[in-house]
């Protein structure tokens, strides 16, 4: 069956809010600096009252990666749960006015739009806050059908390992996308959230997926060792492709017996890491729907994350499509 | 009396929305370039769901003034009307969170908190669509009389001369400030408003106003002239200061026989004009309050003007105090 997507990505639907600080704001709020933790409202309207002025703008690791797919000029959708509330009306207006298609009804009655503090330090580290909200919400009958079937990839966040019911929805996405004979690619997402829910997360990985993104740090909490080899190897025994990602080094694209070393795309100045690892999957994900190989694949997603840390915001300013062009290098 | 603040401003309190978009998109929605067009909510609605997808920030050209005054390490105050929603919250946290004073009462009852609908095209320019929502509520009762008796300069935005019951909030104002011995600043803001309101604002400069800013096509508009140097003449002969912004051109700062040209400060890429003008304001305003002599005052105005048009967004985000500094030139 032709794909109506190039990828259809299911994530916690997030609006973010980002400002500056310093590391000792995040020693005084005992924030693990880089990590995501998760927060309730009270939290998140205590520590909201501490932060500086922000900007805010939609968000969401999946939600990000579709951003970045639409931006190639690629087919994206996106599955996630807002409030039917401002923040939410923010999130599908800007998912749907980047082409994506985006039809997740709105949760009428709960909790809020899903909210993430963002403390942006001036190394350019981002430090996150989640408090979920609405998208905690999302569960199997959000997981619509048609998208699903019809994505050449469904994309999953590891972040959705947290909420329970999304669990649920995850196991509907994944087997609607086996019985079509889709490719499933997975992103941990987190350290601490592999930390959290490691054993199922192995089995899922083993059984269902086909690409795997990481970083160091992740794919090192899933095999529990620090030696990036042995992670490496661990984790192209397990998925069809593994990806991993490791920072300004760049990144290793692993499949069977093959290994790429992809170089990161230089940057003039590292403003706002937040984004980086999503946009490296939608690089990855366009060039692997457009049938490109591995290594040209790893450098779509070293293009598309070079432009998201170089401003503030997780999602692509520039076109990417455009800096794909060999005119525009 | 010592003040407590620089500067206290009143103003429309909104939250700007900005994407970017092609003239194209200007001349189909029949938007005139660079200007700041009120429209109603519904419009507002219509207009939102035809943009692209964008960042929310804090705005208003009173309440960017204010932040560039607290970013140059002035003490700085704001009066202005958000609505009891999640909007207003965001307005209210971000002028907070700066270290400016703002505790005018949110409507609890009426409409949401205001938004300005901005396109950015790819030279910069904007074009701002305003629901001024609840901002147009602003009345006397909210000029907070120790504020404005306190406050070494009073700012007034021209944007506030549309809204009907913000011009008997305009006249308790100046006349506090008046009686406390305080100087009166205004901004015409837009040649449009000038447009609309040209006797009423005539009247008002030549009875209350100590510093008179505007731009080219703003002061041609209030002197019915396209001739600038007519129009500068002019404008010194009603105010007692006038600092008249010419774009990348500089500013002329006249004042009595005394005239200063003051060159732009130079900048690598033009990014977004959102928010030039309130920042040429505040480095004037800030500079006025420090006694410092008028050439040196409208040079902070062009060092403040040019960090904010260097990136997307109205207010600044690098620390004005800090560029100001001659180690860090």
């Amino acid at each position: 069956m032709t794909a109506l997507y190039d990828v259809a990505a299911i994530g916690n639907a997030i609006v973010d809010v980002i400002a500056t600080a310093d590391d000792a704001f995040l020693t005084a709020e005992g924030l693990a600096k880089g990590a995501m933790t998760l927060i309730d409202e009270a939290r998140a309207h205590q520590l909201y009252g501490r932060m500086g002025a922000g900007i805010e703008t939609s968000g969401g690791s999946a939600g990000n990666t579709v951003a970045g797919v639409a931006s190639f000029g690629g087919r994206g959708a996106f599955i996630g749960k807002v409030a039917a509330d401002p923040l939410g009306e923010v999130f599908a207006h800007d998912m749907t006015a980047l082409g994506a298609h985006f039809a997740t009804p709105a949760l009428a009655r709960g909790p809020a739009t899903g909210r993430c503090l963002i403390n942006v330090t001036p190394d350019g580290e981002r430090t996150m806050c989640t408090f979920l909200g609405a998208s905690g919400e999302l569960g199997p009958e959000d997981v619509a059908v048609e998208v699903v079937e019809g994505a050449a990839i469904l994309y999953l966040e590891g972040y959705l390992f947290d909420p329970p019911r999304a669990r649920r929805a995850f196991a509907k996405a994944a087997g609607l996308a086996r019985g079509a004979g889709r490719l499933i690619a997975l992103t941990l997402s987190d350290a601490f959230v592999v930390e959290r829910h490691r054993a199922a997360l192995l089995g899922f990985i083993e059984g269902q997926v086909d690409i795997l993104f990481a970083n160091e740090a992740e794919i090192g909490a899933l095999f529990q060792t620090a030696d990036f080899e042995a992670a490496a190897t661990a984790a192209v025994g397990l998925a069809r492709i593994a990806a991993l990602t490791r920072g300004e080094w760049g990144s290793v694209v692993l499949a069977g017996a093959a290994r790429h070393e992809v170089a990161a795309e230089p940057v003039q100045k590292v403003v706002d890491t937040t984004g980086a690892g999503d946009q490296y999957a939608a690089g990855f994900l366009v060039g692997l729907a457009r049938g490109r190989p591995l290594d040209a694949c790893g450098r779509m997603g070293s293009l598309a994350a070079a432009e998201v840390i170089s401003h503030y915001g997780p999602r692509p300013r520039a076109s990417l499509a455009a800096l794909m062009r060999p005119s525009a290098a």
